[in-house]
This record gives structure tokens, sequence and C-alpha cells, in this order.
């Protein structure tokens, strides 16, 4: 492990990782362009954070600091954790500038750590919730109190701030307060106190600072909290042991479950531990349980959490859609475990569900104009569900910021030899591969167009590793992407190449590249018509449509007068159509559809008789349109019912 | 109102309410027989109470009590509302020897009344959570501690053993409890202190106690917490204002929602209110929301409650089975509510779906040897679901005892010149009609059977009213009872009699009774079949089984090796049968099923392409048998899988 602190500014820094197959590029080396992410990139640092750091001020979170040292006078603001949006914020923050100088953002940084240095007890505690109001309260009540949490998300704050811009005085608060918790916390045989957070996080919060600072220490308290986890400590609670995944030490968990977040984030942390020593056991049940979480209990944005009781995982096939939860963290989560089993097993099948899970699990909780975020993410909604600004709870909010911002550091990988080129997006890069830095730019409109345009600009003898996307074969499942049909073309230079789809998913082209090479990936943009599992019952009769990496839903706004449960597409008449105006332009899916009205009789029951009286449904059917938009986009107009699963007819 | 206290064991005592079309008959006038209900009755008295009586023993309960006064030194054991545990025992046990004597069941009671009795404060408050520990904390909290809501159920303990006993022992510390609410709550006008309870149950309590002392301020107060209600007294709170009912005012509530028990404890009080006030505009608006709540809320099981959030009612026709809430508590709250209905309207679709409620949404609760409940009842499980001896909130256990201890005093009703015979039981009963008492037995093996003979043994001039259930009728729906088809027949002495069904549900008979008469009832008993509202989307493709008042499940254990979501039944051929070894004695249905396998391939993932690959099941189908048992039998047997909605596919 790495002696002295790195400054890339990568989100994962796997540079000395011995385990890691592949290692993220720093944020600091992709600009991402073009109306999709480059605006999007641009919202998040010039609107969205900033009105994240006035909602931080006037709810009383950065009160809640200048109270410990005396220059707030009222009282403790909102919940127990809200630290940790401030510290969610930095981090955020810090990706952004990492991109270039914001004199904006870096003030508000420079005082947010401010506030946090002065926060900050001798002897390196830090949480403002306990501090004033609650001294002897201090690690009482670890399973719902969420100190680890909370200090974890400094930790992760302080990293990036670091990464990006050099200066430590946030690291130095994070490692104080770390080794503190090394001091306190670990086996009874070192004499230390057992106990594990109630809410997974500063586990690979924790790893992430051994790879910076190069200390094991770090590294020996998460191993510590994960082999803890599963033996009762936290014992009790409202929804039970299995809520923190505390029920089963994870060497026999057999699925994840109880709340998402907390477990997501929990095997992120396992991963990061397996990422660092190698431990073949970790692997195979973290690869075994990601495959029955995506096979079994995942909706099909990507989003897990079955249940609003508990904010959790549902049994196999419970994917209720009105019902959903699917929190915006937990879809993020997805995504920083799909990135972390990604970097260690190098197969694009992680990348896929990351991409998918990017637009259409994240990306629908954060409204087109950046100023509102929906916690929960239901599939089918009635049109009350409204994204709102902030939250009680505000998890979500700063959690999208910082996946955002840090977007750049997931668009390529590279190992000894070769680029990964991960995610399709309009973009300039400079890449270490294999000794030389690279200039690699990409051109493409997508996920509207499958055309991508790659041109090289260094003279370098590497191995280019194209990812297609799994969604490109016709045949495949989710959460499969090793079988992929070879239905795209690449040519270099103009000259179609012949390239078989590897084992773990790429296109592999190994050559010397020369300056101005350039290279054409072009993926098959048709629409794809899903059926569900006859075992999720909300799904029987229903099919959803996605296009490229992006799932549709459709909207009352665009039926007008027809009950949406009346509107029956037909799955194999769907045409795709760019417009430019809506919804600030997005590829549309229309069709011919049928209404089928619900027959009238139906008004005054919900259960009659079968078969004797009425049908279901009136006979007559009277034509209507479908038209489709991304479920990205959903209710960034008008409210009205929405739905992800619609009902089909064949013709 | 009555100025002395009435010693008819009544439930609920309407003798001299004016707005009452229908009076209720004492539990003690009525002695249910035979194996269904004889034996239930039998084992409630001599199992069920005697078993949790030392459950409320072994789990502290009692020594809440024994604290107060010093003679337990441990601490408080349980919720904070765990006294109404020993209430509502002490109500079902005194239903239960209002029927005769039960020395063990009366040395129980006259204990646990002496507890209470001197756990009681000097000023009449009583709460064991709050007297020892935390007496500056009584009254400050009203939206989440309960103290009315245990208060109600310690006053219709003290109304049912006084009923049952003649003796005022507990009547008199629950009127000095009513006497110091009086005193404290009231509106700012009178100098009393504004406060509701987070939890209906004290307001129909109240106006019980009203009913049975004279006393008019007792209803006074009931109809003060009904009017406060709605107006944001309780705000806050993890599920906002709509869990309590109290985001809306009464009079301008569009439909129950929030915390099923809660609503429907509310709805109970408000229909009482409406018994002694007359109040048009109150029994509109409850008809309304009846309406509302079981055309489009209620599970056809009559269970309410469709979210484990907030343990509350869900949108319209959000009705999952799996993750069905339908509290025990909830089904009793739902059948109360219909006889308090009833009461007021003379309606006998308020007796169907108290009928029905009973068997398919309270019996469930309580497993067949009477050790065990249910406070959850989802409608498919996959066999994890265990019914308890007790549960930490256990609620539902004393609930299912006093409403199976009261029974009999919901079979028949009286009006100035009708007996109506609601309930069809097995029984023997001694009932005031017209001025004369009238014996009358019934005859029958109802459930299973629709011959019912009923033999009235007096002289007396009265209208008989049978109630015809509206599940005679093939072509009605569950709630609405108003519409049936006359496939029946009646015949008194032997001789059929023409009779039409009135518009309240009944058939009437009017003659001068004589010593000896016989009347026979003939209820078609065949198989129905239910098809749900096409907006329920977990019962698509679906259909649910009843025959009689009793609804039908698949259990894995009568289907071996075949997974119950690969059998489809063929709704047009189902055939009834005996059999008396089976759980006791039960119908079971039976028919040809077939099994449509789901394709293997789905193994790996929850989503795939549709109509490109494979079809969702295979093409082959195998033969099996359908074998359906009563819903409320299930889980009796060993645990497995178990499903009230079944695929099907016509022949």
């Amino acid at each position: 492990m790495n002696e002295s602190p790195t400054l890339r500014p990568v989100v994962v820094d796997l540079s000395v990782s011995t385990f890691a197959r592949v290692r993220p590029v720093p944020v600091a080396s992709v600009d991402l362009r073009g109306p999709f992410w480059g605006h999007r990139c641009e919202l998040n640092s010039k609107h969205t954070l900033l009105g994240q750091w006035d909602l931080l001020e006037s709810t009383g979170r950065l009160n809640n600091f200048r109270r410990v040292f005396g220059e707030y006078e009222g009282t403790f603001s909102g919940l127990f954790f809200n630290d940790s949006d401030l510290y969610k914020w930095i981090e955020a923050a810090s990706w952004a500038i990492a991109k270039g100088p914001d004199a904006e953002l870096e003030r508000r940084i420079d005082e947010g750590i401010s506030l946090i240095e002065r926060a900050q007890e001798d002897d390196g505690y830090i949480d403002t919730y306990f501090t004033v109001d609650r001294p002897r309260e201090k690690w009482t009540n670890l399973r719902d109190l969420h100190e680890m949490y909370v200090g974890g998300h400094l930790i992760q704050a302080a990293i990036a701030h670091h990464r990006a811009t050099g200066n430590a005085r946030l690291l130095h608060v994070a490692t104080r307060f770390a080794d503190m918790l090394c001091q306190r916390f670990g086996p009874a045989s070192e004499n230390k106190v057992e106990g594990i957070d109630g809410h997974e996080e500063v586990e690979m919060a924790l790893i992430e600072l051994a790879r910076t600072t190069g200390r094991s220490r770090y590294l020996d308290l998460a191993r510590y909290f994960i082999e803890a986890r599963g033996h009762g400590l936290l014992k009790g609670g409202r929804f039970g042991d299995a809520y923190f995944q505390d029920d089963v030490p994870f060497e026999r968990l057999e699925s994840l479950s109880g709340h998402a977040v907390r477990a997501l984030y929990m095997a992120c942390g396992i991963t990061d531990l397996y990422l660092e020593t190698g431990d073949t056991s970790l692997l195979r049940r973290l690869e075994m349980l990601w495959d029955r979480l995506t096979a079994h209990r995942m909706y099909i944005t990507g989003g897990v959490g079955s249940r609003h009781d508990g904010e959790s995982i549902g049994n196999d096939y419970e994917l209720p859609n009105g019902q959903a939860y699917t929190e915006t963290c937990a879809a993020i989560g997805n995504m920083m475990w799909c990135h972390r089993l990604f970097a260690a097993t190098g197969n694009a099948r992680y990348v896929d569900l990351f991409e998918w899970t990017l637009y259409n699990g994240m990306l629908p909780g954060w409204s087109l104009d950046g100023q509102s975020y929906y916690y929960v993410n239901p599939l089918e909604n009635d049109g009350a569900h409204r994204r709102k600004s902030w939250y009680e709870c505000s998890c979500c909010p700063p959690n999208v910021a910082r996946t955002i911002a840090s977007l750049p550091g997931y668009v390529y990988g590279t190992d000894e030899q070769s680029l990964y080129v991960n995610l399709y997006i309009d973009s300039d890069a400079t890449i270490d591969v294999a000794g030389k830095t690279v200039r690699v730019s990409q051109r493409t409109r997508y996920p509207w167009d499958g055309v991508i345009t790659i041109h090289l600009d260094t003279d370098a003898a590497f191995t280019l590793k194209l990812r297609i996307p799994g969604w490109v074969n016709a045949a495949a499942d989710l959460s499969s992407g090793t079988t992929k049909d070879p239905s795209f073309d690449v040519a270099v230079n103009g000259e179609r190449v012949e390239a078989a789809i590897s084992s773990d998913g790429y296109v592999e082209i190994r050559r010397n590249w020369r300056r101005g090479d350039t290279l054409r990936l072009d993926l098959p943009m048709y629409v794809r018509v899903w059926q569900s599992h006859p075992k999720v019952p909300d799904n029987r009769g229903r099919v959803a449509l996605s296009r490229g990496p992006v799932l549709y839903c459709a909207e009352q706004a665009d039926i007008q007068g027809v009950d949406l449960d009346e509107v029956f597409i037909d799955p194999s008449n769907v045409q795709a159509s760019w417009d430019p105006t809506l919804l600030n332009g997005v590829v549309v899916l229309t069709g011919p559809a049928q209404r089928l009205a619900i027959d009238s009789s139906w008004s005054g029951a919900s259960y009659r008789p079968f078969g004797l009286m009425h049908g279901a449904r009136a006979a007559q059917t009277q034509p209507v349109s479908l038209i489709a938009i991304p479920y990205f986009a959903w209710h960034n107009r008008e409210s009205g019912p929405m739905k992800v699963w619609l009902n089909y007819r064949e013709a």
C-alpha cells in the first residue's frame, strides 16, 4: 500500500490495490461535453450545489456547527445525522472543483471546512448533535444514532477535497476522527470496545482513507467492523436485525435484505476489503449476492428497495410498482457497488448495470432544472408524487450532486496495457495508459444515438477495450451482460474491424495507435420490449420499453383523456423519434395503441363474480396513440399518472 | 338517555338510543352450539383466555400494575400501552362469564380488577407506564403515548364486567378516570385543555359509558374529541397527520386513510355519536366512507390495511396480496363498525360484511388450537409467516378473544315488532321481542351447509326477519348486499313461503307464531368465483373462490411438488365436498387444474426481452388437481406457500 498521500482525484483510488483488475481514471482527467452530460455537470456546479448550500444554511445544518463553538445560540436543528449533509456536499463540491477553479464553490467549501475544524473536539470526536447537548450520550447507541455513518461521510469528503485540491485541512480533521475510532473500537481481545454502526458507510470510507494515507490501521478497523457484523451486536429495534444486516454474518449471507442503502453500502465496503486483501471467498460471495439481487430483487430501473416499511429490499419477486421505494440513494449505492465489482473483476456486466442505474435509477431522482429531487422513485404513480428541493432526511440531494460531480471519473478505466471505454459520453480526456499520456475524445449524441466517434491524439501501443452494452443483445437479460450478440460495427480510420466480444464483455482492439486515429463504434439503437418474470405480480400482462440505455414510461400528459390503465400498446409496433423541444430534447417512442375501457359497472366494487355478468373491460376498443418519454424525465411537466410497465395486446 | 345502569350484557347498549333502528340482543341470551362456533366459544373460554392470562403474567403486564403499589420491584415491562392488554382481556373474560359461571376466569378477573383498583391514582388517573417513572410526563404527548386509548379499553372492560356480573367495582374505576378526562379536556372556551388522543378508541368507550351511566358529560366529551380531530392538534410524527386522521375534519373527509385500526375505531365512535344524536349529516358521511372503503380499499377477506408502513390503508386499488397488512384488529374494527352501521340503518349489507369479515378477516388470525394469532394477515405467503402466541404489541390476541366471547350478542337483533336473524349459527336463544320472551333455536351445519332450521317455542306475534346473505346472489359484489337474487327457499311448518327480499336485505315473515313452529331456510351453497377490478395489479389473471360465507385459499400442502405460481385452475369446474378429518372438518374445494411451468430459462433474471426468445411459460401443460381449503384455516398444518388469488385458464 502506498506510503504517501496521492493527489490524483479518483473516486476510488486503486492505484496500488494489488487485487484491482482495472483502475479508475481521475475525475479531473475527463471533461464531459454536450447537451446531455456536459449540461448536467454545469447545472450541478452552477445551480444544484449552490442551491444546496443555501439550504444547508437555511435549514440550520451549518448553524448546528456554529453552535458548537458559540457562534449560534439557538437549538440543534433537524435530525441527528444532519452533519452528513454538509460532508456529502463538500465531497460533491470538491469533485466539481477538481474539474477546474470555481470561486463560488471554493469559498463555500472553505467556509464549511472552517466550521468543521472548529466543531471538532480535542480528542478527534465530531458530531454536532452530541457535542453541545448530549456529550454523555456519545457512542451509547451505535445502533440508531449514526455517529460512524456521519463520520464516514466526513472521511469521504476529506479525501475528495484533498484529492481535488491538494489541501489537507479537512483530511487532518478526518484522520483525527478515524484515529479516535481506531483507538476506541475493535476486538475485545485488544481491549477495545466491541461495536458496529447501525448504518454501514464508515467501512468503505476507512478503506479509502487507508488507500489515501497508506495507514493500515484504518483497513484493519474496517475489516473488524465488517467481520463483527451479523452477530447480533445491534440487537433489537423496530425492524429486526436484518434491517442493519446484523442477522447473519457475511460469510453465510444468502441474499441482500433489510434497509437497501445500508445493504448496498455494506457491499461496497466489503468489495473494498476484497480489493485490498484479495480474499477470494469475499469476492465469490459478493458476486453471488449481486447475481441474486439483480436477478430477483431489483427493479427494471436498477433501483433497489421494494418496501417503504424499513426502506428495505423485499423478498424475491416482491417488486410493486406504485409502492416501490427505490430510494435515490439506493440507486447510487448500487452504482458504487457496481463500480467496485468492476474494478475487482474487469467484467463489463457491472458497468452495464452502473450505466443502466445511472440513467434509470438515479437520474429520475433529479429534476431537469437541477433544483429538486425524489427520495422515493415509484415506477407507477397517480401524479401526487412530487420532487422536493430538500427533505428533513436529505440524504439524496447531496448524494445526487456528488455522483454527478464525480461522473467523469467513471467514463474510463485502465490496466497495465489497456484503456477501458466504459461510458459513452461526448467528452475529452487525458489519460495515462501503458506509460503514455493519451488524449482521447468521444463525439456522440449518446444516449440518443448509437454512433460514437473516438479520436486518439497520441502515439501509443495499448489495447482499447470498448464496452458493448448488454442492451445491444436483444436476447440478453438485465443482469447478464456476458453473452452478447455482435450486432454492432467497429471501424478504425474508416475500415471495418472484425472484432468478437471478449468473455468480459468488451471488444478489444490492440494496435500501435497513431495521433489522429479515429475509431467509430456503431451501436444499434432499437426499441427493446421487456417482459417480467411471471412471479412479479404487478407486471403480468405488461411490458416495459427501452432504447439504448434509457428506460421509458408513459405519462398522462401525452395521452389526454384516457386512463393509462385502459391503454394497451402493441409491442411490435413502437417507433423512436427525436423531439428537440420536449423536455430539453429527448427521443420519444410512439406507436398505435388501443383503449380497452374498464367496464363502467365496476365503479362500486373491487370484487365481483367472474364471467357471470360482465367482463372486466368493455368489448369495444378505441384506437389511441402511445407516446412514451424517458423515465428519468417524468414529472417535469404537469402532474399526472405515470407508468413504466404498460398493458399490451398484440395486434 | 337511561338514568340508571343497565345490567343487560349487550356489547353495544342501544336500549334507549333514540336513533337506533335495531337493538342488539344480550350476549347471555344466546348459546352457540355445535362443532364450529360452540367449539370455538368453549376453546376461547377454556384455553385461549387462560393462556392469555398466563402471558399477561409472564410478560410483566400484571407486574406493571403491581409495581405501582410496591408489590413488584422491577422495571416497567414492554410497551407504553400494555395496560390495554389486561383491559381487553377482562372485557373478553367478562363476555365469557356472562354466558355462565366459570370459577377459573372469575378468579383471574377479580385479581385483575384488584390490581387496577390499587394502581389508580387519587385523582382518577391510571396508566402504569407513567405513574411510577414518568409522573411529570402525563398528558404531555397525547399524539404518541395512548393514555386515552388505554383508558378507553379500561372503560369498555368495566362496562362489560358490570353488564356481565352486576358488579360495579371496575365501573367505579372507569368512571373516576372518565370524570378526570371530562374535567381536564374540552374546548378552550370552557377553560379546558384542547387535545385528542393519537389513537382513537376512547370516543366509543365514552359514549358506551354515557349509555351505561346515563351521564351526558361522557357523550359531550366524545363529541368534543370527534369534532376536534382533523384540525392538526396532533401535528407531525413520522407518518404525517393522516396517520391519525388529523389531516381533515370528519365533515370533509373523502376516504378513510391512515392507520387502519385508528380509522375504523374513529368510524365506530362517530357512528355511536350518530346513534345518540341523530345527526344525519354524520350518517350520510359514514355511509359514503363505508361505500368507498369497501369498494376500493378493502381486501376480499374483509381485511383493511394495505401497507406495513404506518399500518395503514392504501390508495384506491392498492391491495397487494403478499404485503397485505390487514391487521387482525382492523378486521375486528371493521366488524365493530358494521355492527354499529347496521344498528343505525337496519340494512343487512352491513351484517353481510360483518359475517364475511368474521370468517375471512378475523378468524384467520386465530389458530385452530386457539393458542396463537396472526397480527398481519397476508393473502399470499411463501410459508414464512407464522402465528405467534403473543406479540410485543399484543393488541390482536385479546381483541380476538373479546370478539369470540361476545359473538352470541351479534346473532340476533330486535326492533319494536321484529326479530332479526342476522347470523346463521347452530344455537339456542331466549330473546325479548314485541313484549314477549321468545325462545328460538337454530339447527344448522352452516357455514358448511345452507339449510337452517329455526324452532320457535313461544306464542307471540312479531315479524321474523331472515337475513339473505349477499353471497346468495351470484351477481352481487362484496359491498352491495341490497340487490339479491331470490334463489333460496323458506318454508314454515313444511309449507313453502313466497317471500321477497325487502330493500334492507331481509325476508320478512310476520305472523302469530305458535309454540313449536318450525321454519326452514335453504340458502344455496354453490362455489362462487370472484374476479378483481382491473386496477388491482396483483389480481390480474386470477380468481378467488368462496362458498357460502367462507373464502378459500390453496396451500402447498395440498399440491405437492408443483409451485402454486404454476397452477392454473379452471374456474368453471370446481366442486365442494365435506372432509371430516381435515382441519377439524371443513368443506374443501377441488377441481382439475393445469400446471403451466414457468420457463426454466427464467432462473437468472426478473426481466428479459418480450416474445423474442422465450415465452414466459413452457408450452406444455400438465394436469394437476386443485384442492382449496378455507382461508381461515391456513397454516394450521406444515408451513408452505399459500394463495387466495389463483391463476386461471379456462378449459
